[in-house]
């Protein structure tokens, strides 16, 4: 790529888009094309550098509006949490780039391994997973709930692109729905949500736990539910400082409660599972729960 | 400190206080006194992560204007200069983070070693440098320049609390007012001056070579001037990445041109100087130049 057609594809000053790939080279994050005079091509490890921003992106850009008001949160929260809300795209990006190392791969792991012939995914935003877990088994259908509609559309077009359309169902609904009509849970050999449950805590717990009996209800006995969550306050060295933002930010100011392993685990057995599996993750305060029935 | 009185001093609720406390010793940033029930102080190593947080804020919160318009920054570069203004809170808080550490103790060193009778600091903020150095040597007076009121009217204030103000003038005045009126500079022994030249590049660059040519004449055999500056795309290792970001904001957006060591040696050299030391600082990209008759 270089600066003249990188300029066109996005409309800009060719002379602008040359000095930021010449900024971007002198960061290390983009590298001259041998041969290829002018072009460039991003460094090998920019992937691990968006992971490494992400949660830099997290804290500061996600959270800002927390970051900026601090007195009226404090002082108000129910207001200021109306009034400020977060950009869901600077949440939904730095969350992919977190996710891209810390917990997308233990889960997507756990899910290949079961070769799942049925997969719901609860609050599945454009169904990355769903579609890489249908194109590596031809026989396996899907199902991708979010009630975000730009989400679903990105779904729709994106498992079009990836030729697993007719095997994925796209379904806009809150998660919340299925607590009266768990039709689309029907038949699912795995069902995965990541931190999708914490969102219903503490209001909604009585439909978090009603979801949960549905999920138990819809499925056979070789089946599991695979939840990423967040634990609070998690003590150990290396993840206490961003567990702490993270549980913070949930609990002041976004006004969520986070529960602890022992609570989850309390949880998934009151809704009829009957093994609860607790995989720490690479991201800090993330839990994967394996809980089968 | 306990969080009632923490409460009380800043006028928030004591319970959202107890809480952010309570994030703040999960997180390790505060600890618990002992014996004292409910009561915290920070943490020994606090002044290193704010030095290392400096970084962070510098280029999320201090540059942000920068970072949430790049295209009109990229279009209209002038306008959105002109429109997009920095918080200078945020300048002045990440670079006081970054300089705790990163070029203050260097600078400090060098004029502590010089003992000098006088000493004129250009851009000198809230003159805590300043404070500190008349507060060493009781016979030494010094000039504290810097254009902004408010930074003027604390750094008055400070001396009084520091019982220096009969040795410290302030003088609100931009730096540019020394090229036509040097008298500030009179009788100075040591003239520092730390990351204002390259504001006056490129359109004012005559203006800087008659200041340093100014500060040449006002000076004695035994004086010197010590300029913390940063060098474009510094390419070391250790140095690249966040010189990539200080050299593209400071051009792209700022519109500022920064000179490398050798152009900054050649600048001192035509202003009638004779001796240059360059020394490298813990800040990457910043040089700390010591410059003699």
């Amino acid at each position: 790529m270089n600066a003249t057609k990188l300029a066109d594809d996005v409309d800009l000053p060719v002379k602008g888009v040359q000095d930021l790939l010449e900024a971007y080279e002198a960061a290390a994050i983009v590298t001259r094309v041998p041969g290829e005079d002018g072009s460039f091509r991003a460094v090998s490890d920019l992937e691990w550098l968006c992971y490494q921003a992400g949660y830099v992106s997290w804290a500061m850009n996600a959270n800002r509006p927390f970051v900026e008001n601090p007195r009226e949160f404090l002082e108000n929260p129910e207001t200021a949490r109306r009034t400020h809300l977060r950009d869901m795209r600077e949440v939904a990006v730095s969350s992919q780039w977190m996710g891209s190392k810390a917990f997308y791969p233990a889960l997507l792991s756990t899910v290949f391994e079961a070769r799942p012939r049925r997969i719901v995914d609860l609050g599945a935003g454009t169904a990355r997973m769903l579609i890489e877990v249908l194109q590596a088994f031809p026989e396996t259908t899907g199902v991708a709930l979010d009630m975000a509609h730009d989400a679903c559309t990105a779904a729709v077009e994106a498992s079009k692109f990836a030729g697993v359309d007719d095997r994925l169902t796209v379904v806009e609904a809150p998660i919340q729905s299925l607590a009266d009509d768990p039709t689309v849970l029907e038949g699912a050999q795995v069902i995965t949500a990541g931190f999708v449950f914490h969102d219903m805590m503490p209001e909604e717990e009585e439909t978090a736990d009603r979801i949960l009996r549905n999920c138990r209800s819809a499925m056979g006995s070789d089946g599991f539910l695979a939840i990423t969550e967040a634990v609070p306050y998690a003590a150990m060295g290396w993840e206490r400082r961003f567990s702490a933002l993270v549980t913070y930010m949930h609990q002041q100011f976004m006004g969520r409660r986070l529960l602890t392993e022992s609570q989850w685990r309390d949880k998934f057995l009151a809704a009829g599972f009957s093994e609860v599996v607790c995989i720490r993750q690479p991201f800090p305060t993330g839990r994967l729960f394996v809980v089968r029935p």
